[in-house]
């Protein structure tokens, strides 16, 4: 059994992405930009900013940040992402999720113009995406596949079962996956799936994105399988620090006995994120450069 | 066993468009109007608008030709999709496939306004789909959801495999069946799936679009599944009046006699698709006229 570390692959990609950036900058004579737009003053959400604030930084990637107060109107976090779309030294936006509930995030993630959608929401993006078309694809998505990359874990006519259909993950995974070049074939299942083990069971790589710890028992995982855990949940754990711990959707230590590769939680796919973030910001730089020497 | 007809249903489906299309003129004072364009003259493509034609006549739509020469350019096409998408008497744009191959379908498509996107080829539609927006579903797709409402088959929970992984129906119809409210464990399988019998054997709903004559066999098949046959091939018959007979990927004959529901070839799934672009056509004028009196 081999551990597949996020840790160890979001360094690789963090060395690509350091060489690519200085020859950017070299080219273009300015960095990648990314512009994040924060709404309210939640602590998780301030969080994950100031993460992808520090990924920028250590890359040399130009940053903005934005916050609006928890009640500014629709309208206003409208014609922040309307100005940032107009400026063409902003070359990916991201509107940090989830919004407050007066909002109608889908109206906003619409507003953002596709050429700045780092975080593949956009349904321009999730469309081309299924259709097969090159585009921005959303995070977590591209770090799962970056990590079978990096352990040259061939899908091409394999059984991939993804056990949870969210939006951000389940769906954009299976669009991915099923596509010409991935070859996989498919599986998508969820809270109303009948007998779930006998399908998990059949999986060549089994990927868990439902949000419940440990969920995946060894029982429902055949032996050999490459299993992804994408399941980030907090147990309480009265002997850790901060009263709980992280653990994944996979009862880790009793399945990674009969698989033949596994993510680890925390270590695993949540490391690759912000790294894929940085990642479609370059992309998002070279493209909208290019464009504009058409 | 139960044979769904496509006749039975599409009858039904146009019962229904009368009444709402006469609703709609009573109270807008205008017809839903469709604008078809061919560009060339393949004569299979002729047909297909000529149905398109004859159908929108049926239920007193308005309805619009354009032919472009097969020589046409590119800027030529997309100028009269442009006129199209801005003329406000005009609710439904359909450009028919193939395009002439020094032609860029998806630049096509991306040209057509999405709130005319009858087709629902659209990236933006597509990608709604897969969200769980409501859009336009393209045609094929939304026939084989109406004939499995019809028929009051139920998919939560059920596991459906789709052999075929197409834009224009294994990839829409896998996205709309695992939304909440359908709820289906989906399985999409191709051309590289390994031992694609075992899974279509687990198959509660079995969804054939792979263009194989007589693909599907009896052993492939789980008893007292329900078998959807979206496949038209043609195939050589010395007999028939043309040389030619049509038929499905389905062995009907064998596999027919094991299955709860099975659709035919001819009078299945295909009678639907003209069905549904008339719908998809009148929704477009409905949401426009909503949209114009906001």
């Amino acid at each position: 059994m081999q551990v597949m570390s996020g840790k160890e692959v979001s360094k690789a990609v963090y060395e690509e992405l350091h060489t690519r950036t200085e020859a950017f900058v070299q080219t273009h004579g300015y960095a990648p930009t990314l512009a994040v737009v924060l709404v309210g003053n939640d602590p998780a959400s301030q969080s994950y900013v100031n993460s992808k604030k520090k990924a920028c930084l250590s890359l040399g990637f130009g940053h903005q940040d934005y916050t609006l107060a928890q009640d500014s109107t629709q309208e206003e976090l409208l014609s922040v992402v309307r100005r940032l779309n107009a400026d063409s030294t902003v070359h990916g936006i991201l509107v940090q999720l989830p919004l407050p509930s007066h909002m109608d995030s889908e109206a906003v993630i619409e507003t953002i113009d596709q050429h700045k959608d780092v975080d593949g929401f956009h349904p321009m993006s999730v469309g081309k995406l299924l259709i097969g078309l090159p585009t921005f694809v959303s995070c977590t998505p591209l770090g799962v596949l970056t990590m079978l990359d990096h352990y040259k874990i061939e899908t091409s006519g394999k059984h991939v079962v993804i056990v949870g259909r969210s939006n951000i993950v389940g769906k954009p995974l299976a669009a991915l996956l099923m596509q010409k070049g991935r070859d996989a074939t498919v599986t998508v299942c969820h809270s109303r799936t009948a007998d779930l083990a006998s399908l998990t069971m059949t999986a060549d790589i089994l990927i868990s994105a439902i949000g419940k710890p440990l969920f995946i028992q060894p029982s429902m995982v055949k032996e050999g399988a490459v299993v992804i855990d994408v399941g980030i949940n907090r147990i309480e754990d009265p002997a850790a620090k901060r009263g709980y711990r992280l653990v994944g959707d996979v009862d880790y230590d009793t399945v990674s006995s009969h698989c033949s590769f596994i993510t680890p939680v925390p270590g695993g796919v949540g490391v690759m994120t912000i790294a894929m973030l940085m990642k479609n910001t370059l992309q998002a730089a070279s493209l909208l450069a290019a464009k504009d020497t058409k």
